[in-house]
């Protein structure tokens, strides 16, 4: 049976930089050799890195005077890496759920944390707006989409100081004014490629500003001045990063991809709000274009969340339990993901309510 | 051409190991998904994880109260977690070469930094020895095989403080006593796996001593605690990790690739002894299994280095090139090199001589 991967990260990739990345284990460029045996300092590797890191910046127009990383080690390790290298006095985090948090608790540890605005109130249903940034912030922290609770930011917000973005799970999902951060960080498993790289996009004049002793590997400029080769970088998964993003120029860049997402998540919302058995559970203005949250209707609240999890498993869909911090539903619906599989989603709610509508 | 990956890393795998790994990238045991898009939360690589871990353990020998950490980060980065989570004081090391001396310029950032003895007085072409280890330690660190300098410790030292050990590139190559450890630690991309991914023995009674705030992603509990499933591991890599320990009982464990590494060891040092065009950097008890360093000889020293590293090149040998270092030539002969390349490469130094000698 086709499968549908709806998971939240590691996720789907493109057909083609799958197949492309196999290929490559068995024998790279017909050298002889697997990618996962070449030293990381042939020319073979090199200029997988280079086309990478070029592909990056012409896909998101990243203009001048910044540099382009790919670290091993998780999004999870930018959550101390971004206060160890930017927060002297204070920081500023917009609390958006979970990772925002897991952000947050990083930064204590080397100084204070000003929680510029949150959405904790409805177990973060929603972006917050109409804050004011204070001035005297090392730089303001933000989580664009947040694959937990299925908000998303639509647009670059303006900030006084130094903005640093997580865009884990929608990166080159939209077009981004790249001019408006400092720093723009995420895990490569949902957009970008396999679990195993780290995405790092700096502009290289916020850097050496903070007066405390930073270890090599923690310190951006090491990765900068060496070109992400100051150790040995995660090469597979860089290789499969470049076969994706190869892709994504293919189907015409990140404004194709982003019409695709939008009529991806439009054809899922709209069955979610005509569906008498399931209701959206973020707020309809930050519904996030990747990870589509829903539950059963308050008239359907009493059926066991695992009815429906099965009825979809039943037919090839896979990763569509929610995090049990929201429950119900979560399609992930990132880049690669095709428009058929989300119909196909679409067909068995549609099969489900008649099935089991009142 | 037949190649003969001699690389220093990322290096030559088993051939199954990699056959197996381009099979899950297509399909993961016929789930329909690719190893390489399915949630590490899933049964599928839970269960990846789990095999590697007891593999590692059993094949190893490793004891009750130690953990078995696959991280991502390189060993570059536990150049810093080790006193990040160690350090309160003093910490001793020995100096054996370029990857020692950078596990100290970390330590330094986190306490004094004692120089136990150092093998830098012949360029790092001897491991020392007779020297005392002070009590008043942290911890001693060692580099268990130096690449590029060639040398190797053969036996497990006696420390009377707690032992740390970077082990990166002979790692499962010969039995340890890891009792003898407090910590291990080392990347994968020599002996284990492709690069990517980083190992981590370590006894858990030595953490949680010093006084300094860690953060969570450089805390060796975290990790511990998460089972390596904190963040999202490095999946890919750790699945080629499997493959390879699964290839490493098969053919018998560590005792019988250890006969292995002696016997292609002793081929080509053999041969360097004999002919008289080269001769080896290492003094010989500290010789290298892993890494075999060698130079023209004093006769031939005005030789370019180039004419020996093409001429092995064009019968297919790749990766000749020693280190700037050292200069001349490097074999780097893991677990997974065959026999019949080593022979292949004293061969072509045969053939050389025939060439060239005077």
């Amino acid at each position: 049976m086709k499968k549908h991967n709806f998971s939240a990260g590691p996720s789907i990739l493109p057909r083609v930089a799958v197949e492309n990345a196999a290929k490559a284990v068995l024998d790279l460029n017909g050298i002889g050799l697997s990618v996962l045996e070449i030293s990381h300092r042939t020319k073979d590797f090199e200029e997988v890195l280079d086309e990478a890191v070029a592909l990056f910046k012409e896909l998101l127009h990243i203009p001048e005077g910044y540099s382009v990383l790919f670290l091993g080690g998780g999004a999870s390790m930018q959550f101390c890496m971004v206060p160890f290298n930017l927060l002297e006095k204070k920081a500023g985090y917009i609390n958006t759920g979970v990772w925002a948090k897991k952000a947050m608790k990083e930064a204590k540890l080397f100084g204070e944390v000003e929680t510029v605005a949150s959405s904790e109130d409805r177990n973060f249903s929603y972006i917050p707006k109409g804050y004011a940034i204070p001035s005297d912030l090392d730089y303001l922290h933000i989580t664009t989409n947040n694959t937990i609770f299925g908000t998303e930011y639509k647009t670059d917000i303006d900030s006084p100081v130094t903005l640093v973005a997580d865009m884990s799970s929608d990166i080159l999902s939209r077009p981004v004014d790249v001019s408006k951060y400092g720093l723009i960080y995420g895990g490569a498993q949902k957009n970008l490629g396999p679990a195993g790289v780290t995405f790092v996009i700096v502009r290289d004049d916020i850097l050496g500003k903070v007066s405390r002793a930073i270890p090599s590997m923690l310190d951006y400029r090491t990765h900068v001045a060496g070109g992400s080769m100051f150790n040995t970088p995660p090469v597979f998964p860089i290789y499969v990063v470049r076969e994706t993003l190869r892709w994504l120029k293919s189907i015409g860049g990140v404004p194709a991809v982003q019409k695709l997402n939008e009529e991806k998540a439009a054809i899922l919302y709209d069955e979610i709000d005509r569906n008498p058995m399931f209701v959206g559970t973020a707020q309809r203005e930050d519904r996030s274009l990747m990870n589509v949250c829903f539950v059963y209707s308050d008239e359907y609240k009493d059926m066991d969340t695992a009815e429906f999890v099965n009825f979809a498993k039943e037919r090839g869909m896979v990763g569509i339990k929610g995090h049990r911090l929201v429950g119900g539903f979560r399609a992930s619906i990132y880049n690669a993901m095709p428009k058929e599989s989300v119909q196909a989603l679409v067909d068995c709610m549609r099969e489900f309510e008649k099935q089991y509508a009142k």
